[in-house]
This record gives structure tokens, C-alpha cells and sequence, in this order.
């Protein structure tokens, strides 16, 4: 099996797995209870949240779990916007976030918030005059997603970070859910305010997440309850899955340098070797993308044939984002970037993990020009 | 050892790792990728949701997957409130709901709604003409626990759902967190509307739970983002954790008939045993109680103290809720029942589950008995 949808979902590590269960079976207590077991058990989260927090360079207190990447950039989102709307009602986010965001601005809309989604230029990225321009008195929250989920595009976060710092009462939050472990991000220079992560995307599990708030940002609870998560964020903690996904972040982090070029080589090869295919069309800018996806489409094939050809030869890659997959044909990131309809309604993304390898970079590529040769001669008859 | 804190989480049955780990292994895949792969685990899902329908007697489309029990609640009671806020802003609970339930209503009256909190009689129960008072034209929400988590007294549900078809504008959510798998509750008579599930209190898994929303019934999600959920929850399903969540239920519902007699065997050995100890007074009502909750205070006593001193002998009971067991040392429902600062304020629940036994009970009553009396010579000292 050749896996290419790895900017859907990883598998986890088998590490990761064993941490789950051995923390299931040991660790089972409620680490709000009193007793000594429950004590272990919040002394086993504490230890991950430190891990964690020292992992990406923040505080310990910064480090707050949810039950996955949705729930953080909801958490960051509405929780910015509901706390902070009697200072002002205005956000800015641009046109090409994940669903998970997009949708929550347009929910927040229609309750009475104006929102400014930004266009982007035909790589897929912002301008910075164009988003200070759109800044107002009534701006309280930014919202900028570092790496794109369907182009791989890489936004300037440290860019728009520090152009903020003219603008200190506005929030900046950064959905980090594709970038984390491929594109590194620096949180102490980029002014960043809250960033979302997905234990599912690194090799975690899946059901878990976590958000970083800046020391001393206030935001309302989306989950209310019990005093979990500093007040953030109420409910008996995953604590299997928070110990799981530390593990897989640490793994990841751990590999990454190491493996980087690796999945730089595969990806440079597969588009090398497209781009000479008359029909593809490369959409993943030739710089600033992230080393993991590459994105193409084959005007007049359409991609749900095409991958359903591809799996017969066990080979496994996706249209565009899996949380939009069902909905309409058109890929909202592609329009934006503004290709016509055959071309965003045509994309296939490839997307890759650490242990993918050059070789089977080489059957992918010689089954899709066998896939693509066959669809052309059934459409020709 | 012998764990008596079976409300404030439940050790998971082996099969449920076992299920876990597999599913985590072989359908790793995103359900909402259109490959062969998504497939899969998207008709894994599907079995899961129609396998927990049949076993508490509802519609597959009716099964809505959560982050747990907390989310479950604020799904039901915010998703009710905003959506319908138009009809009216008047919403009715009891005084002794868990947390999840408590602080989401305070959080809605910050923003505008008004909430009538019931209050309960000396065995913690509302009564049904106070109930029916309340309600006005305004009112869209009765949000009522089947269970209570800390004394265990069983609400009278079935009659306020019959009563409530009186108003059939009012929607009314049941949290029957505490009763799954040891109180049984009729969906098809009692009218219910929204009805709420954890998983780690049936020997599931943590970070899982489920929210029975009836067909027709319109809620505004409070995740927004992907179309997963029937758009009433956004977010990558948490697979693994659902399958091994729908086998820890079909396994707790095969037992639950055979062994209830066993934990009603066991609750009433231990009450009777301590009912001859003269400084105990039994909190949890004699009637119309869950088998598996115990509430008892010996005031004079600091719970804490009993606490650790129980936990030297390897015997592990709790105060209150664990959810709220940090924050104050009285207990908001012992203080609602009526009792006084000192038996509110020194109350323990012992708690069980399926597994324990009548000797685990005996065991627990001599230690108790030593610990009682040892910390009385102490005090007198």
C-alpha cells in the first residue's frame, strides 16, 4: 500500500499505541479525584503539558488539551470573539482556511460579526498591505493559517506577527495544524497570541489536540463545566490520548530534521516528473510550500475517477481537503487562488509522511501516467 | 486494591484496548476521504452509530459522537438555547446537575437568558408541581439529570416527559451520564428530546461520549467546520474511540441485568453495616436511588483526611464530584438537599461498578470502621 493522504490523517506510531493502552490500564483514575490515583494521573498530565510546552517553546501554562484541531481553532475563534466583542466585533481571516475555521467565521457572522476574508495572490498567500489596510478600531482578532491544508502554501506569519505588534490590542491566532513537525514556526518572534494543533496529523491519536494561549489572553470557554484545562476548556481529560499524543510529537520532532530532505527529495521528484505530463497542471507554488503536499490537477479527468483507479493499484491520495471532500466539486482554496472551474474542479492532492519513500514516489508516478493514458483512450472512444 | 470511585471514572475493559488498538491500526484512515481507505472506516462508523441505536432503542441518524459527556451537555443545552432564542430565553434546570450542566447555564444567563434553577427535596429530588409552575411562554428548555452523580437519587423523568407533552414547544434533555448501564431509562415513553452519554463512566474509553438528538429536533453545533455528524458536530471522528466506545456499552448493557443484583447486594451491605455506626449519617435516599452510589457524611470527620487515610489501605472513595471536588469543600448538591455545613461538608461517595464484590464491601467497612476511630482518638487527644 502506498499511503499519500497523509495531510487527511496519519497512522498512528506503534510507540504511540502501546503509551495508549499502558496509560488506559495504569492510569484510568480521574486526575480531579483526590485519592492518590487521581494524583498520579494529574502528575502524568502535568509532565506532558511541561513536554509539550517545552517542545514548542512556550509555557507550561500556555498549553491547554482539546479533543482535536476543530475544536481548537473553534475554542481560539469564538472564544476571542465572544470575549472580547464589547471592545469590538470586527476579525479578519483570509479566503483559504481549513473548514474548521471558515466555517466558524461564517457562524460568528451571523450573529452580528463582521469578518474581512482576505484574497490571496495566485501562490495561495496574503498580502500584508492588504490585511493592514483591512484593519479597523473595532479589529480584535487575526486569524491566519500557517501552512494550507490543500496547496501547502506557507503564509508569513512572522511577517504579519510583527506588523501586529503595531496593533497591540488585536489577537493573533495561527492554525499550525498542517505545519507542525514540516514547516518549523517561531512562537517568540511572531507574535502570536493562540495556535491550534492536531494529535492526528503528527501520528498521534485521533480525538485529541491542544491550543496554546498566550499567557494573560482572556477567552470564554466553548466547553464549561468542571475547572479542567485552567478554566478553558471543562471535561474529564483525555488522558490516554494526551499522553499518546505527546509521545507522537516528540517522535516527531525528534525525526524531523533527519527526515526532512527525504520527504523535500519525494516531493521535488513526483513534481518533476508530472510536470512533464502534458495534461497536470502543478497548483503547489514552486516556493514557500511545505515539503509534504503537492497539489495538481488534470483538467477534464475527474479526480474521484482517478482515485478510485489509483486505489485498484493499492495507491491512496485525495481531491482536496478530507473535512470538505463531500460537498461541492469546486475547491473554495483553488478558486481563490483563481483558477477557473476545470481547473479547481480537477485537483488531486498528494500528501506525504516521514517514512514514504523515493520508491514509491516512482510507481506513483508511472501508475497515474497509466491511470491517465487509460481514462484519455475510454474518453477519445 | 479496591476502587469505589466508579462515578468519577471507570476502569476500561480489556476488549475495549484490544478493540482500540486494532481499529487504530487497520482503519487509520480519514472517513471523510473518498478512497477505498475512508470508506471503510466510514461504514465502521455507521455500524458503530446503528449498533448504539438499537441497544437504547433510537434512530441512527439520532446518534451524535462528542468529546464526552461534557461536550454532550453544552452541545444539548447551548445548541438549544442559541437556535431558539428567538422563541424565548427561558430555560429550566435543577440545582443539583453536574457541572457541565450547572456552569453552562450560568455561562447563558451572563449572556441574556433567564435560567430557573429547581430546587429539591431532602432526597434530592424536584417535584413535578414545581416544575409545571415554572414554565412560561418563554421557556424552550427543561435540562433534567436521571441520575444524580453524587447521592444517586433518580429523577422522576418518564413523568416530566408525560407532563411536558402538555408544552411540546419546550424541548427537554435528559443527562443520563450517571444512569447508563445501571438505571434503565424508556426513550419511547418518556418524550425525550436530547439525551447525553460518557463513555469512561461504562468502562469505555476517556475523550468519547455521544448525544441522542431526536430526528427533527434543529440545534445550533457548537464545533463548526467539516460536515461530519449530520453538521451537528464538526471534526474528524475520534474512530478508534468510537468502536471501542459502542463495545464497552454492548458489553455494559449485556452484564447489566445479571450483575445489578450484585451492586444492589453490595450498596445495601455496606449502608446497613454503616448505619450502626453512630456518627454516620446516609445521604443518598433509601428509595429511588441508583445501585451503585453511596453518599454518606460523618461530620466532625475532614473527607480529605478519610480520603488518604482509606488510600494507605489501598481503598479508593471520593467526596463529591470529581469534577468540581477541587473548588469548594461543600457540596452544592448536599447544600440544595438541605443538610447542614457540617454534613454537606463532609460527605463521601463510595461508588461501583460491576466487578466489585461483597468482600471488597466488608473489607471497606472494617477499614472504615479503624480509620473512624483512630482519627476520633486523634481529635480528642
Amino acid at each position: 500500500m502506498i499511503y499519500f493522504d497523509n495531510s487527511a490523517t496519519t497512522k498512528p506510531f506503534p510507540e504511540v499505541l502501546e503509551t495508549y493502552v499502558k496509560v488506559s490500564e495504569q492510569y484510568f483514575a480521574n486526575p480531579s479525584s483526590i485519592h492518590r490515583l487521581g494524583g498520579e494521573v494529574e502528575r502524568l498530565i502535568n509532565s506532558a503539558r511541561r513536554q509539550i510546552a517545552e517542545s514548542i517553546g512556550v509555557k507550561s501554562n500556555e498549553v491547554v488539551f482539546t479533543s482535536g484541531g476543530t475544536e481548537a481553532n473553534n475554542l481560539a475563534i469564538k472564544g476571542i470573539a465572544i470575549e472580547h466583542q464589547k471592545r469590538g466585533r470586527h476579525l479578519i481571516t483570509t479566503e483559504i482556511e481549513h473548514a474548521s475555521c471558515h466555517a466558524t467565521f461564517k457562524q460568528l457572522e451571523k450573529i452580528g460579526f463582521e469578518v474581512t476574508f482576505l484574497p490571496v495572490d495566485a501562490q495561495g498567500r496574503i498580502s500584508l498591505t492588504d490585511l493592514e489596510r483591512s484593519i479597523k478600531d473595532e479589529t480584535i482578532l487575526v486569524s491566519i493559517m500557517h501552512v494550507n491544508n490543500e496547496l501547502g502554501t506557507i503564509q508569513p506569519i512572522k511577517e504579519v506577527g510583527e506588523m501586529l505588534k503595531r496593533h497591540p490590542k488585536i489577537f493573533f491566532h495561527v492554525d499550525h495544524i498542517q505545519g507542525i513537525g514540516k514547516v518549523p514556526l517561531q512562537f517568540d518572534q511572531s507574535g502570536i497570541d493562540l495556535c491550534s494543533f492536531s494529535s492526528h496529523k503528527f501520528h498521534g491519536p485521533k480525538g485529541c489536540g491542544f491550543l496554546y494561549v498566550r499567557s494573560g489572553v482572556a477567552l470564554s470557554p466553548l466547553l464549561t463545566g468542571g475547572e479542567q484545562e485552567f478554566r478553558k476548556r471543562a471535561g474529564t481529560e483525555n488522558v490516554p490520548g494526551i499522553i499518546a499524543m505527546t509521545k507522537a510529537l516528540r517522535l516527531t520532532l525528534l525525526s524531523m530534521e533527519e527526515r526532512m530532505n527525504d520527504m523535500i527529495d519525494l516531493k521535488e521528484f513526483i513534481k518533476d516528473q508530472l510536470s512533464r505530463l502534458d495534461p497536470v497542471q502543478i497548483n503547489t507554488p514552486e516556493r514557500g510550500s511545505a515539503p509534504h503536499i503537492l497539489n495538481f490537477s488534470i483538467p477534464g479527468i475527474k479526480p474521484e475517477v482517478l482515485i478510485h483507479s489509483l486505489e485498484e493499484k493499492d495507491i491512496f491520495v485525495s481531491t482536496k481537503s478530507a473535512c470538505s471532500s463531500k460537498s461541492d466539486a469546486v475547491s473554495r482554496v483553488l478558486e481563490a487562488v483563481g483558477y477557473d472551474f476545470d481547473r479547481a474542479s480537477s485537483a488531486i492532492r498528494v500528501s506525504f509522511n516521514f517514512e514514504n519513500t523515493l520508491s514509491e514516489g516512482e510507481i506513483f508516478v508511472e501508475a497515474l501516467k497509466e491511470v491517465v493514458s487509460n481514462l484519455q483512450k475510454v474518453m477519445r472512444e
